[in-house]
Parts: structure tokens; C-alpha cells; sequence
């Protein structure tokens, strides 16, 4: 059965401002020293898995170029462009119904387009886990990450009985507090959901069918339209129709016959500017610099230069990143308050910094 | 007799890197949220006491435009040039010279160009006071201030006996450690050394006769080629005949009849970034910001913004200086190292950013 893959880059990925913009969000950026993008890497690393034609990019209608310019080798109608963000339940199906009009079944591996994976060759032994079991008939199948420390950033999967490759899943579970995912990690039966998943394509519709089918009929609709003229109209109009769904509350959380396979292939959700050390190489007090900087005595600090000088003198764990129009410095232990910036130049009407 | 004022405008200032530049040091920034730079304020704090035409600004050759545009009552004729940097006691002789062929004899008063003070009348009054003592023959008076805590970045003056508004000079004392300055402190016996200096015309060209006969030579034939037309091209041979040579060392030192008049009216040195948040008023986490800043849970923190947004989240005691073509992020434990941040620039060969 062909194989063909979903990659989701829809995200506007707020924690990375100010590289990251509406205009440019975090799978555009490059946040290694290579200089290759989140989603130049997340289809790089597929390669030797999916053909480039099967390879899918599910994203917000405006990003469409940026998909061109960062993607030149993609067939331009693989692009699949979401005229409104309606979260993961709708993009999924979409890009079901448009696979399915190809090849009418087939193995669809959907994956996030701004995560780094450390051990590729893992990584790709572990889809191909994933892939023969959703062939063998596993109905639903689920990437999960071995966890290394109590994260209360994810949501966790907990497993069951051993099956072939995979595990049961015995149910997803939201993001705990502290003494829960110590738990979690303790017990041995949780791993992180990472939001890779793979399927048949005639597996997740028959889910959606059943368990969401408004959006269903939506996608149905959408694929059916798939390559006829009125098809921008068919795909304006189904979307703006749809709820927002997320998959994991919309299938996983209510389907049966849901497995895992528990993957260790050191992946990173680049959730935070914090990643940026993690993922690149740190000099020997620690710091990652990169552009034109200028440190006096600085530890555990992270500089992302611009086009100007950036001095850094004494710090200790902190965040600098340039823009032409902006300068975030920010405590390592306040990542996350880098939401709260955007929040105050929304209510500033300051959107061209957003 | 005539009170005149010589203003000693010709230092660097690297300590306030990346504001000043080689092309615009200290004395030539605002500092404060007023506006105002501190050449302005120091010109415009005299005006009680001395007449804009007896005002005297010696800077480098280099800042002449600098003056005159900060400075437009000023006569023109009143800044002196120098060609060359070569310390204060060049500088000041080249004054004397000047003021001696004006006026014959005229109390002089000595003072930095890039000081604040807190409490302008008390200032002006410590001043006359200085006045009052050098016209009644007190040769060489300087203001001493009381100082509040042991600091070790400064010369001290030793005191002695009472004399009618001053105190007789013991000695002058280079800057102490810190249980040197503790002692000082507790001592009641020592005061800070400001560099700020009154006396006559006629007193101060005696000493410098006396004790460095070489520069007094030189400014005499500097003063004498003043307003001819062979004056620039005496002035540029004197000058870089001079040797460099401070006041403190070739004159206070060793000069008798030394007389200091304790000051306590709020002086600042400004002398690093950690004086801007003494200077200014901060707001109720302790920050002082200035510019376009998003403040996120900072405390404690000095931003002065420049063009872009500056986003400062969860910062303590931090200082962030923005301007076109670099920014500053320091710790306040680290404001001193700024100085080797000028350092890797010059061996760098980045002269356009010194």
C-alpha cells in the first residue's frame, strides 16, 4: 500500500516572537545553526520513507508561498491550503478526502512540521513500525515519546498489553499537574503524545464518520471537489462550516483500537525559546550565540543576533533575540510570559509586530 | 572680581557604550527623561553665578560642532579646542591662559562637564562660598563632597583644620580599597574628591609655574597667540608638545594653601549605566524604562530603548541600552566590562561602532 504523509503547518507558534510572526510562523523559521527551517527538515527527514508527490503540507491559506519558496521540489498541488484555522480534526480530514480521491486507500502518516528529531534513522525504523501495523489492520496508530522527566507541558498516553510492534492504548490523558506526571513517569505505562499519528485513510474517515460526522461530510465534499473548477468555492465554504475539532478530543479520546509504539529518536518539540539551546551546540560557559555578538562573561545564555551588535555582558540564563524592529530579552525561567507581549500588542493594535 | 567658569567637556565616557560613541561621548547624552544633555544642564545650573560670555568649554577639537549645537548662546570664541587629549592640567592651563588675557584676573571656577546635581541652590551657594574664600586669598579651593557610603571608584581628600568656610587640605589620596574607604568614612576626616575646583587666575598660573613650568610656559604662548592670527598654529604645537598631565597629580598634590569646602547637594557622577536608575525617577517595580518597552514581570531593570521595540519578561537587575546599530544587555554586577566590550571592538578594527 502506497504510503503517503500529512505534514500539519498551520501553527502561528507565539513563543517564538520576535523571529516568529504571524507572517512567519515557527515551521518557517530556522532555529538551528544549519539554517534550514522546522519544515525543510520535517520533509528532508521523510524522504527516505515518502516520495516528494506524496508528501502532503496542510496549511493556513497565506503561508502558501512561504511553502513554495522553502519547498521548491513539492508539487505545487500538494499544498493544501486551509482558508481558516479550524485546529487538527478538520485539517486531517481534509487531507484524508484529498488522498483518498488519489489513490483511494492508502497509509497516512500525520506529523507536526515544527518538531526536531535527534536520531533520524530511529525515527524512520519506528514509522515503519507504525506503518506495517496500520496495514496489518491496526485501525488507529499513535507515535508516543518515551518521556526522559516529568514534562506537565504534553498530554500522555497510557498502554496497555504488548501487540506485535505496538501497545493498546488504554486512553489519552490531558497535561498533568507536577505530582501527576511524576506518577505517570514512575508507573512505566505513560508515554508523551507527540501528535504523530498513522493510519489508513479509509481508517481515520471511517472514524470521523462515526464519532464527527459533520466534519466528515464536510471532507467528503471537499474531496469530492478535489481538481474541479469549483473547488477554491466548495473548500472556502466547508470551512468556514467546520467546528473547531482537535483530533485528539475528536477521535482518540473515543475511538477504539488505538496503539502505540513507543518511539526514542530524540525528539524535541521546540516549544520555547529555551529548545534553542538543547537543539544546537553550546560554547563553554554554556551559551549559544549565533550572529553578530559580542559576550562579556556570560553564562547559559542564549543569543539569536541580527543585523546589529549584540553585547551581552555578566548575564546569567538569559534569552536575546534581534529583529530589524524588535529585541525580545527574556529570563529562561519567563518563556512562556513571551505570549503575554503579543497579548499587549494586540490590545496596542501594533499588528504589524505580531 | 569677574567669576568665570571653565567647563571641562573633552572626555569619552566609554562607560556608557553603546549611547556614547567616540563621536558623541557622555557629556553630549541625555541621561535623564528631561531631555536635557549634561553639558546643557551643567551650563545651565551655572547661570546664577556666571554670565553665559565668562562660560568657558574646553573639549576636543572634534566636539566644537557639538557644543555649538547644544549649546547655541554660548560665544563662540568661549569654546577652546584642544588639538589633541592631554589630560587636565594642559587643559586648564590652557584656560588660565585664556581668562588671563581678558581679564587680567578673575576667579575661575574648574568643573566636569558631565556631573549631576541634585540640589541647585545648595550648589550655587557651596560655589560662592569657594568664590567668597578664593577672593579672600585662599589660592587653591576645592569642593570636596560628604560622602554616604564607601565608595572605592574615588580619589578622597584628606581635611584638617577649620578656616572660615573651608577646611584646610591634608593630603590628597588616590582610590582606596574597601576597607581603606570604610576607615575614610568613619574617620569624619575625608571627603570625595568631585574635580571640581575654584581659585584665582593669577593662583592657579603661580602653582603651575612653580610646580610644572614646562605647561605653564606653554598655555603663557597659547594665551599670548590668542586672537591673533597665528593661534591655531600656536595652540596645535603647544599642545601636542604637552605632556598629558592631571591636576590632581601635578598641581593638588603637591601645591600649598589647599583648601576644600565640603559639598552635599546630591552629586553624581554618572559614572556607568547603574547611575541612570539613581538619576531618574523608576516606577513601582523598581525599573526605569524609557522608550518603546513592553515590560513583562521585570524588576529592578534600566531600559533605555531605542527605534525598535525593546520586550523585557521576567528580567531582574538588568540593564538594556538600544541604538541603531547595537544593543547593550548587561548585568548590573557587570556595568564596569562595558569597557571591554569597546576593547574587542577596536582590536576588531569596528571603529564605526567605538
Amino acid at each position: 500500500m502506497k504510503t503517503t504523509a500529512v505534514i500539519m503547518a498551520g501553527g502561528r507558534g507565539e513563543r517564538f516572537w520576535p523571529k516568529s510572526r504571524n507572517n512567519r510562523p515557527k515551521q518557517f523559521l530556522s532555529l538551528t545553526s544549519d539554517g534550514e527551517t522546522m519544515i525543510q527538515k520535517t520533509v528532508k527527514r521523510l524522504l527516505p520513507l515518502v516520495d516528494m508527490e506524496d508528501i502532503y503540507i496542510v496549511t493556513n491559506a497565506a503561508y502558501t508561498e512561504l511553502v513554495l519558496d522553502q519547498l521548491p521540489d513539492l508539487p505545487k498541488e500538494n499544498i493544501l491550503a486551509e482558508p481558516c484555522a479550524r485546529n487538527t480534526a478538520p485539517c486531517i480530514a481534509f487531507a484524508a478526502a484529498v488522498i483518498k480521491q488519489k489513490y483511494d486507500d492508502a497509509v497516512m502518516l500525520v506529523l507536526p512540521s515544527d518538531h526536531l528529531i535527534g536520531y533520524e534513522d530511529i525515527y524512520i525504523n519506528t514509522l515503519k513500525k507504525a506503518i506495517r501495523a496500520a496495514e496489518q489492520g491496526k485501525n488507529l496508530v499513535t507515535i508516543g515519546i518515551t518521556p526522559t522527566y516529568p514534562e506537565t507541558g504534553y498530554g500522555y498516553i497510557n498502554f496497555g498489553k504488548e501487540c506485535g510492534d505496538t501497545y493498546e492504548v488504554e486512553r489519552f490523558v490531558e497535561k498533568p499537574d507536577l505530582p501527576t506526571a511524576k506518577e505517570y513517569l514512575a508507573s512505566g505505562k505513560y508515554l508523551w503524545n507527540s501528535g504523530m499519528f498513522v493510519w489508513k485513510v479509509t481508517s481515520i474517515l471511517a472514524d470521523m464518520k462515526e464519532f464527527m460526522p459533520d466534519i466528515y461530510d464536510g471532507a467528503v465534499r471537499i474531496g469530492e471537489a478535489f481538481n474541479t473548477p469549483g473547488f477554491e468555492d466548495v473548500l472556502v465554504k466547508e470551512f468556514y462550516a467546520f467546528r473547531s475539532e482537535s483530533v485528539d478530543f475528536g477521535i482518540m479520546e473515543k475511538a477504539d483500537n488505538i496503539y502505540t509504539i513507543p518511539g526514542s529518536f530524540g525528539w524535541d518539540d521546540v516549544g520555547s525559546w529555551l529548545a534553542v539551546e538543547r537543539i544546537n551546540e553550546t560554547d563553554d560557559d554554556k551559551n549559544y550565540i549565533e550572529g553578530d555578538v559580542i559576550s562579556i562573561g556570560s553564562e547559559r545564555t542564549t543569543i539569536c543576533g541580527g543585523k546589529r551588535l549584540v553585547a551581552a555582558v555578566g548575564l546569567e540564563d538569559i534569552i536575546i533575540v534581534d529583529t530589524d524592529d524588535a529585541v525580545l530579552v527574556c529570563s529562561k525561567n519567563s518563556t512562556q510570559d513571551v505570549k503575554k507581549v503579543i497579548a499587549q500588542l494586540k490590545e496596542a493594535k501594533r499588528e504589524e509586530l505580531v
